[in-house]
């Protein structure tokens, strides 16, 4: 029923099986994470890059079977999103702290770490058969008072996890958007070479 | 020669091989990357997930094989980073484009997403023997202006890419650094439940 990720993958070129299969479902199945599993994605997040290694992520995680700490989470979120995200059987939260430990000075690179991060944890989440649904829509000054935040800490972003499921407890509107294809800009606007909008050509800039 | 990135890698939990390896040389070997494995790191980046689909992720690319091109992406970076980073055979830059398309909004999460495309192209480069070292040491001013950016497009960081080498060629410092174990936050330093510092408590929190 769940949606192949790896559909509309059009690439002639090889990427890594998990990062082909990575996608942000809205169907989750109810079946519960293995704490062993879910540790190796925090695990993945943990050995991420960060500008002068200040691992500026952090993350506040719920799981279904502490049924408060999961209700507290989940009313975090914005109702559109909660009405999905209530099926996962994991939620987290991340968050960055925006100064550098060492200097105090502001951390330019805090959310872009935080993505480095995330991205490694859903990658694993993928090899591993789970996926990770990051949403925008939640809200930023609940997560700060409930989790009591200190201040130089930012929540960045809400993170849906599980097994992807069927799409049949979604609103008409959601099961339409959870069955269409991926997107993506081509690689042609994306990368450039001597000047903005002028696409690489792959095979003579390599060549030698 | 080169640190085997896995050293220092002490998790019990297994992450994906590419995740575990992945790591920031300063030592590159100057074996130029063939086009077809190069691409497929833009391949990966390009399938990471964003804000409302925005892909606000745009990358300048250099190889040595062009050295008029390769020479001026180096320019833009620090001296501090030049000396080692002349070495590779790929220079590249990350940009962000900071309102969404469609709303013509500021884009909060648009350093964020570079960082998950990011995320993706260094564990994709891993997967394939390459390795990517990001720097914020560079002049974001002087890319903005000789790859002639759009106003709503800022330079983010400099992607120095390729196969790790010896270090014989750093100074002494940066030797030093480079066969400097990888160390990270432990995982209770970053994982929460309930409140912010409580770490999580994998077997309890998951076991039902």
């Amino acid at each position: 029923m769940s949606k192949d990720a790896a559909e509309g993958f059009d690439s002639g070129d090889p990427v890594l099986e998990p990062i082909r299969r990575r996608w942000s479902p809205r169907a989750f199945s109810e079946r519960p994470v293995d704490p062993k599993k879910l540790k190796s994605l925090f695990e993945a997040a943990r050995w991420a890059a960060s500008s002068a290694n200040e691992q500026p992520w952090r993350f506040i995680l719920a799981v279904k079977g502490e049924p408060d700490a999961f209700a507290t989470a989940l009313l975090c979120l914005r109702e559109r999103n909660r009405n999905w995200a209530r099926y996962a059987p994991v939620l987290a939260f991340s968050l960055t702290k925006t100064v550098y430990s060492n200097s105090g000075g502001v951390n330019r690179y805090a959310w872009h770490d935080v993505g480095l991060a995330v991205a490694s944890l859903s990658i694993q989440a993928a090899s591993v058969g789970l996926q990770v649904h990051q949403v925008g829509g939640f809200y930023p000054e609940k997560v700060r008072t409930t989790y009591q935040l200190p201040a130089e800490y930012e929540p960045v972003s809400g993170l849906v996890i599980g097994y992807p499921g069927s799409p049949h407890h979604l609103p008409p509107d959601l099961q339409e958007k959870e069955r269409r294809e991926r997107t993506r800009k081509p690689l042609s606007e994306l990368v450039f070479c001597g000047s903005y909008g002028t696409p690489s050509d792959w095979e003579e800039e390599t060549d030698r």
